[in-house]
């Protein structure tokens, strides 16, 4: 076989393994939007099985064989050529999978599900021992993970590298630890200003069908395609990307919120504009698929934060928000801009500002670098937890659920 | 290899093939309910590629060797035992599929998605030309396969077996025979009583809201568990079976009827609680599926004829009825239960009566016959249609959506 044949012939079986990975999203989307509760058991088997379907045909032994046709050859001597980005990608997918079991690939899914379900039950609640043994049985998984695919003295790299590429631990300490200490400087001295935005402006009563009018009109205007996508609610916002023209995002709402549920709106849809801004010609293939999880959220967090609370943005739509809520009648653009502005402390991170998100990364960084090293165990971790909050922000979680339990990320791996 | 190892190899294999199965029929679901319209070409890819998948997972030359293993041994010598019923079935499916290539399984999978999709824009169009060519692609697809399954000179036999087990098509001509008349002579002598029902009653104004909260109260009463599943809108009601614990049924409102979306309703409930009442330690086998599509939809009727329009059921919910509609409030409940037994030819056949309902099934019976055999093309189709619909019922047909177009089924092969 040639190398130009092997090549059609990983292609034709990237895009069978990208279906199957549609597939999984559009399982794990329903599971948080529509399956009902007596369904879950059976969803994390269905997502289990997918999973380890999809482990045997990356780990597929034929595919080792065709890279080896394929690589070296004059088809991939310019690096940046489509056929040497998916051989180089392809390689990447491959030697990582072939070193996990699918039997472990689909207990990590299985786990992965089950916790997210046990999570969105126990976070209401406020039950953190529901959820303890969950993130325990995930923690071990994600160290066995991370041993078998060995990445020397540091496993965390390991688990990183899928998400980023190339990035360690070591060089993220790097960046946060510039960053830690200007920041809680920066944000000391913020909080001694004496201008303070009136932030009560923006937690009025905003009922939740006006708060989807005026979520569904922005979206539109930024360009959100409700043809190609839609918009849901689910307990922690998610974009899924089904394929092409079926991009969806979810969100949350609270009436006595403007920011919360737009914003993360805004979030999502950012998520979305990149992943419908992927080419098409390429789907199904690494060429045609997000480069790193940092790029994606570098998307969402330009339209949240850069475009989202920009005076220019708000110029353009405050006269609709204002026609819809009767809270903001009598609230200037300027008090409104400077609402949400506003930076200040807060326990949840996906309503926090541009100053304080940061600390809330590095907390969670931190601590689960500390989980994978053994220096911390998840029976310590709400501590761990509300002694850096403490420590950043100088806030004190009240419970669970505003506190280590508040994201859906741990509990899904 | 000795029987019982056999044996539990395949029972593994053919719950893997239900994983995939229960996968297909959300990824169904979502395209009638959720899936935005410019996702719907990828939607038709993902079933496409899913159904060759199932089909090849049937078709492992592999089963077919355990299946031998086990034929004819002890572990299946009695025939009603789970072991000889599942061994039976798997040998059904296993030779049926093997006869069908990969390819075309694919390919009528994806003509069936592709049909649906152009049936839901095109009815409501009236667009029979946009229609047409699709179910000729599907007619010589359904050819295709039925000659590849070879049932001599009456190739429906091929199909029908899919959906009733032995059953032929000279069988169900010969009954058919047998109820024609004496059912056009029955709707005769009733047409021409002189007790006639005032369903004007049923026809006034029903608010959407209003159909949406009594559907849920009665689905409740009867034992639906909507922690188990879900009700959605959709242009052509029906039930998706996802697996244990979750089964959804879809319905269509029309504010100017009580009686359609909501004897839907009952009627797809119908089939969900067959479903919900299979034995779930055998889910994933034979054992644990439905016998018959003729069993399944006995048990629809059941609820939606025997049950749904009895005295009996109006007595205990006339109350709730009558508290939930102004439009019923002056209404007594003998007048509602003769409207809601009324006996009247109609175009749609979702919507028919007892008595004309089984026409309605006559004429498709009949028409399919016809274009399965070639005595009919699908451009003779329409005229065909009406031509029955006026012997059969007196009617004819104002446009193709409440004639020809009027069912998704034909669309979807």
């Amino acid at each position: 076989m040639n190398a130009k044949k092997a090549f059609e012939w990983l292609l034709d079986k990237s895009r069978d393994i990208a279906y199957l990975q549609s597939m999984k999203a559009l399982l794990i989307w329903d599971q948080h939007t529509f399956a009902p509760p007596k369904g879950l058991h059976h969803r994390a088997d269905q997502i289990a099985a997918i999973t380890r379907l999809i482990h045997s045909r990356i780990t597929d032994p034929k595919r080792g064989d065709m890279l080896r046709e394929v690589e070296g050859t004059d088809l991939v001597k310019d690096a940046s050529s489509v056929e040497a980005v998916n051989v180089r990608e392809w390689r990447r997918s491959f030697d990582r999978a072939t070193k996990i079991p699918e039997s472990l690939a689909g207990e990590i899914s299985r786990a992965s599900s089950e916790g997210e379900t046990v999570w969105e039950i126990a976070r209401p609640l406020n039950d953190w021992n529901s959820l303890r043994p969950h993130l325990e049985r995930l923690v071990n998984l994600k160290r066995e993970e991370a041993s078998l695919l060995g990445f020397g003295k540091e496993p965390y790299n390991a688990l990183l590298d899928d998400f980023e590429p190339g990035e360690t631990a070591a060089n993220i300490e790097l960046v946060f630890s510039k960053l830690r200490e200007p920041l809680v400087e920066l944000l000391k001295k913020i909080m001694c200003s004496s201008t303070r935005p009136d932030t009560s402006v923006v937690h009025r009563h905003f009922p939740r069908s006006g708060q989807q009018a005026f979520e569904k009109y922005a979206l539109k205007q930024i360009g959100f395609d409700f043809k190609a996508g839609r918009v849901n609610t689910s307990a922690h916002p998610f974009s899924a990307f089904i394929g092409p023209g079926d991009v969806r995002i979810t969100t949350r709402y609270d009436e006595s919120s403007f920011t919360m549920a737009f914003f993360s709106s805004l979030h999502e849809a950012g998520h979305a504009f990149y992943e419908l801004g992927l080419p098409q010609e390429h789907w199904g293939t690494p060429m045609g698929q997000a480069i790193s999880h940092g790029i994606h959220e570098s998307q969402s967090r330009i339209w949240e934060k850069l475009v989202g609370t920009s005076l220019g943005f708000w110029k353009y739509f405050y006269h609709e928000t204002r026609r819809q809520f009767s809270a903001l009648r009598e609230v200037s653009l300027d008090v409104f801009h400077s609402a949400v502005n506003d930076v200040n402390p807060s326990l949840i991170r996906t309503e926090a500002d541009e100053i304080t998100y940061n600390l809330h990364v590095m907390l969670r960084f931190e601590l689960e670098l500390a989980l994978i090293r053994q220096d911390l165990s998840v029976v310590d971790l709400p501590e761990a937890w509300n002694k850096k909050m403490k420590s950043y922000l100088g806030l004190t979680p009240p419970d669970y659920s505003s506190g280590v339990m508040q994201d859906i990320h741990w509990s899904g791996g």
